[in-house]
């Protein structure tokens, strides 16, 4: 089972390395971590994306919400959110493969944001799965770099 | 100043906490930080944005590469890095200002991902400038929820 959590936490140096070292400790798996500011200087949100069974899932939410640095976790139905990860990958083209690239992209909605000689820079934001199946259809011509956020979710409702 | 560091880590447990930990116990401050899974599965990929004089932003460098589940990292000067973050944002609209704040997303680039009776869901992905102008744009209809990823960097060459 997948937990998406959505945690409000103070903005100060040493709370997300608390929060990180909670997770490790008690072996708690974190598939994705994304970190940002809020619109408030003195909070911060990050959204962690975690597995396990129901037990796992509550225990990790109950951890969460007993320190004192954490304002507020949310957890995310997965049906009921919306949820993206964004990507830059730069990939190795030739004059004969840059139509299927370009063709690839916009089938997938990347866009492609810097050309190079021998390379491009494309960007692409979408639920995880669509970003994996991307790297999948480029991985022919040449990855040089994946740069990839971690996912943020937000309710619909 | 502002330093970014492109970091290849192990994907293992407890890197991210160690890491988080190395800038709380030096007091080196993290403007922003993306963690996420590159090609390979055995690697994550972070991107860490961090700010101080000269001095400080080498010996994070240095610091960095001492770390022996560290494979590789890299500073990307400000002129040569594509760097992007992205965000959800959810917006309370009434009929009166809908049009208003569609307006905006079109002139900004962001995209409405999805409508409630009286909120919207917004996705912007753009310069971390630029998102802090979108919030500011929207801030006098009613801000309900903001998610942010950190920033993610890759060098056009």
């Amino acid at each position: 089972m997948k937990g998406i959590y959505s945690v409000l936490v103070e903005n100060r140096a040493g709370v997300l390395a608390e929060i990180a070292r909670l997770f490790a400790r008690r072996n708690f798996n974190i598939e994705s971590l994304a970190v940002g500011e809020t619109d408030r200087h003195d909070t911060s949100s990050m959204t962690i994306v975690s597995s396990g069974d129901q037990r796992t899932l509550d225990q990790i939410e109950k951890h969460l919400n007993k320190r004192i640095d954490v304002i507020k976790v949310r957890r995310l139905e997965e049906r009921d959110a919306l949820s993206l990860e964004m990507m830059l990958i730069k990939v190795a083209y030739s004059v004969s493969t840059r139509s299927q690239i370009m063709e690839i992209c916009s089938i997938m909605g990347a866009s492609i944001l810097h050309l190079s000689p021998r390379h491009m820079v494309i960007e692409l934001h979408a639920a995880h799965e669509k970003i994996e199946s991307f790297i999948d259809l480029v991985r022919p011509f040449g990855i040089l770099e994946v740069q990839r956020t971690g996912t943020i979710s937000m309710s619909r409702k």
